[in-house]
């Protein structure tokens, strides 16, 4: 069944630029067009979030997330991971998902959260977050299981603001940022919830460019990686993933009590008490405009 | 028998200056008068300590810490640690509970230092040091456990300079170090027993903040302290423990032994011999002045 | 056995400059020159790689290597490691081991490997890498096994490349690295295999001081040691070993494990391949010069 997407991959003549678009929902019926993938010239694979407005992560996005990363896994070399919205990377998980919630759906939003986070953080192939906008909460994490993060700046905004919320990130969100910018650094912004700006960003190393606009992130996502897939495939994955599998591995093992204490923690009254107030406020924002 | 105390926890009317002070010692035959606690207007704790002349931790002082620190915890909301001392935050522990000591004597004296860290470093409420003075050893590792580290600088020094006195620092004091400045700066200093004066502190993040002077500390003290008491308590204990709970458990399950080494070690003639030198020299250079 | 050769390491009296240079093959059968060992002045041996022309890790080689440190370790107080090469610390394992191998051989040159890895990076004295030239692949291993590092720059190139070559490091040449730069620019290099010449390795913690010359080099590696040799001996080993018992012990406790890993890695059609294409690629840029 995966054989007759491979044609997606091909790439096509185009008279300018460097990239071939082809957008599987197009072709398919089986794709909403909440992602879009086109081929690069240099033969990697963009996968642009395409969810209105903010990509916020919901149930169905997760999933055609994961179906597209698992295509783009098996028949591309490289994958840059963006948005097709202009100010948005990711605003991160969809909070009605979490605020009165049906069960059952709960406990599958959060085990798509989880693959999502796999799939990106133990990718066989390289990954680079091309970060065209605003990347907060899932976003972040979404960027920080890429193997190189560039970004727009200065003014855009990254960072695990969870507890802003009124929600702890698990473990397997917290360690990718502890991985990224050491313990302290990582202690006191998830504590606080901070959202950095992508020049603070860049200063501790959340992500590891900066750019002026959202042309020059695809090129310099195209130049790391280039370098990437200059390198024995073999090699790369394998001394990319002994770094990483102690996580991959916790987590994976674990998948089901992940599951457990994020349901249990978000049905606390005091939570969902919480994002009740959170949607409120966005909702009078909403009509204030 | 907690609740008599409860009265010392309410603030009084001030005029002038943001807190208000109350001395257990002086309503409470149980209290020596080695710990101060005050209560800020912004509702947190402020426990000074005050045991003349370099609040050396002696068994009968960390004891009388680790009840007070019980009673903010369950009492308060928040807690800053300080010293009544103008120049000394704390200079570590007491060496003559180490030198020729009875052996059951420092048993208990070991436990409680274990006791009094392990309440800091998984304490149920936000904990900013406020080091107005020097930090060593001891000094050092009860700033670490806090969460948030103002000091007074540029010449005031901070460090686990243990290996000086020709002792090493278990592993529940090196980790919190090296979750501070890092794996490889924490390994020089200390092996090299290093101390840094506060600029050197601030420029490899032992500490998080450098001011003038004591009443400064306590500004930005408090300038903290608000913003931790901000995020929601239950989403900021939860994603605190989650960095902190592999050392903490650690230790918490295994004091017995931890124990034993330290015993083991203290007691070997060359260490004792060290101590021994440590102390003559310490007693010839207070004969000079 | 021993005995024999403890006259080696008494310093003679030398009419100018800080050392007396014995080169141990010059008094005894068993030793081939590829190694020597000189006492300073202040007590510590200075050991030299000697083998011709980049210090290539041969089976031999490491075996001559390992005998040497074990006799430092045990007879000495400090170790300072640098190579008799003017431009060269250590160009790293030597390739024709890897390269279609005899089995046995490949097995024992891997476990050798690793002996001279534990040898060093839980030596019971102090020992710093005086890298007086490049110091690739296994050269930059063995300078991350040491103490400290102080390199001459900038010029000469550090690092772990491995990923260059089609080889993936494993976890216990990965971690030293990411104990010295942090996990996120660990991963980064060792992904991209990348050799930083020595100021950029100095930004990035890979080693402690940069200086100008080989002779410089000398000096400041003597300002180091004569700092941890002022240190209480038995704090200083028990500090060191408390942060790298962990991986000492993965390492130590599965050696055979490890040594099947690489081996069926290294075994790989496609590693072999790039291998060959490498050492072919070698001998033509021999031809041309």
């Amino acid at each position: 069944m995966r054989m007759i997407l491979k044609p997606n991959f091909i790439s096509s003549i185009v008279p300018r630029g460097h990239s071939t678009v082809r957008n599987f929902a197009t072709n398919s019926a089986r794709l909403s067009g909440l992602v879009q993938t086109k081929v690069h010239d240099n033969g990697y694979t963009v996968l642009s979030m395409n969810k209105k407005p903010v990509n916020s992560l919901s149930l169905e996005f997760l999933k055609e997330l994961d179906k597209e990363l698992e295509l783009v896994q098996t028949n591309s070399k490289g994958l840059v991971l963006t948005s097709t919205m202009p100010t948005i990377f990711c605003a991160g998980l969809e909070i009605t998902e979490m605020y009165q919630p049906d069960l059952a759906r709960l406990r599958e939003f959060w085990y798509t959260v989880q693959g999502v986070f796999l799939k990106i953080y133990g990718c066989k192939i390289p990954t680079v977050a091309c970060m065209n906008g605003h990347s907060l909460a899932g976003g972040c994490f979404l960027a920080l299981a890429c193997d190189y993060r560039v970004m727009v700046g200065p003014k855009y905004l990254v960072g695990l603001n969870e507890t802003q919320l009124g929600i702890a990130a698990p473990f397997w969100i917290q360690e990718p940022m502890t991985q990224a910018i050491g313990f302290r650094k990582s202690l006191l912004a998830l504590m606080l919830g901070t959202a950095f700006n992508a020049q603070e960003a860049l200063n501790i190393g959340l992500i590891d460019e900066m750019v002026a606009n959202t042309e020059e992130a695809h090129k310099q996502s195209d130049v790391i990686m280039t370098k990437f897939l200059k390198i024995p495939s073999l090699a790369y994955h394998q001394t990319k993933m002994q770094m990483r599998n102690d996580l991959y591995n916790r987590l994976n093992d674990n998948r089901e009590k992940d599951v457990d204490n994020f349901v249990d923690f978000i049905m606390l009254p005091s939570v969902q008490a919480q994002l009740g107030a959170y949607l409120e406020a966005l909702k009078n924002k909403a009509k204030k405009k």
